[in-house]
């Protein structure tokens, strides 16, 4: 990284004498936790990028700054390579940008980590048959096994668990459903590029019964008794999946408490969904927030 | 995109004649979607690069592959603008290297998404005088407001929930504890660079007493009776907060039921821990996997 000398000799040699007072620096605003972000957004050329950039470390510095944040959009890649010889790394990036960073004090490294998870979902979706809604995948692990699982899928940045599910559920089934219960979750690591998942196993109730499957993801679908689907090889060997048709066999029996969801406000008008046992806080839910 | 034709001119322009048939193509790996991962090992001229990639792509449309990743560590980053002048975009990055990505059929896009959340912990943790260990931040949104709250904390990659909180517990206050319950868990979006947050409040029986603060993150930190942490008007006033001290008030007195860990194994040897009312199914969990 560049020193504050180096820095000044850089500006000089491209400003005009009378302007070295009012060196040109990046645009930068201030975040809560004493850094700078800067938003690059007009193109520039790699080559004028790098004083600027010296230039503005300088003074940020000087400022006591700590995280100093560049958000690149993708359209600006030229300047990658610019940022990171002056000691910047990446931090994450989103199809349109790259997030990259720089810790300017001598004291450890505060900077907040990437998003580290992927949030799953897993739908149990029984008819009053004890039929569980169940697909056989076109592709990744399950491909060919001949297995019929619970309909699955990721969660959309941006979606809530709650409204996932039944999105999931209707794409590759056409089923339409309503939200019941989280009836457990589980957490696993290195599952796509090192980065861990949570997978909620969600109970919903079946509003529409006719299948229309998916032909993108989904090979078969079908309604399936849910002792035979328990019964399946692979799910009485894996651990995980066995213990799961366990939840599911007993939440059918109706003993089984799972998490519900209760859409909570912000002061900022926020909404988000807290998910716990209502069961046991039915007196705190009916109630209007006396304690 | 380069098309087939363009891209054979470029081989011929840089192979010898008798090369032509041997074209140089970037190594690559075949992945589980009918895909393929390059990872770019060695430093590259960009001016090399772009060739080579322009060829490799000819090459991968015509056996018919989906989607490229080309995985590049932060020692090349001169070579992302070349990837993206043909056609990649960004998936995803971390410290030390940018991924990227290209969709190569006219088909839809099935590229997975990148990590989309972040999972943070809160520690409910009370000791037999009904007094819950509380602390002050001294940096971030609760900064200066005098808030007493649960220590929070984010779950690192790769690691499991409820080593995490016992952690994060540990280095705030110094207090060694161990994993009862999660009791509820909060789902909220934009929380963090578009990110959304799965924040996992979570029951801890102490281990030991006695306070030892970090002055990294923690101006103050104590134990304080229930009663008056779940008074205070900050947590009457936010909905959430106050719920959740309603959550934790009702586990003190012992009638709520979280969700317990449950190691599992896979048959690759990959232990997952999956949370769930073990009370419900308890005549499953002290069996021996009998249904």
């Amino acid at each position: 990284m560049s020193t504050s000398t180096s820095s000044m000799s850089v500006e000089k040699q491209f400003m005009p004498e009378n302007r070295v007072q009012q060196v040109e620096l990046l645009n930068s605003i201030n975040d809560l936790h004493g850094g700078v972000v800067v938003n690059i957004e007009q193109p520039m050329d790699s080559k004028a990028f790098s004083p600027l950039l010296r230039a503005s470390i300088s003074q940020w510095r000087q400022q006591g700054k700590r995280g100093v944040w560049i958000k690149l959009p993708i359209e600006h890649a030229n300047l990658v390579e610019a940022a990171v010889k002056e000691g910047f790394r990446y931090h994450h990036a989103e199809p349109d940008y790259l997030m990259l960073v720089c810790w300017l004090p001598e004291t450890t490294d505060t900077i907040p980590q990437n998003a580290s998870h992927r949030v799953g979902v897993g739908a149990f979706v029984m008819n009053n048959q004890r039929e569980v809604l169940v697909v056989q995948e076109n592709s990744g692990k399950f491909k060919g096994t001949g297995v019929w699982k619970l309909p699955t899928g990721v969660v959309n940045e941006g979606e809530d668990l709650c409204t996932s599910v039944i999105r999931e559920v209707k794409e590759e089934t056409g089923v339409e459903t309503e939200f019941i219960e989280v009836l457990a979750f589980r957490q696993s690591h290195k599952s796509f590029f090192g980065k861990s998942d949570l997978l909620c196993i969600c109970m919903l109730q079946p509003r529409t019964f006719d299948i229309e499957k998916q032909d993108l993801e989904i090979e078969a679908a079908q309604w399936m008794p849910i002792d035979d689907y328990a019964a399946q090889p692979f799910i009485q060997k894996q651990e995980l999946f066995n213990f799961v048709a366990k939840i599911c066999l007993s939440k059918s029996d109706r003993n089984y408490v799972g998490f519900s969801p209760l859409a909570t406000t912000t002061a900022s008008g926020k909404t988000s969904y807290l998910y716990f046992n209502n069961q046991n806080m039915k007196h705190l839910v009916t109630s209007d927030n006396q304690q």
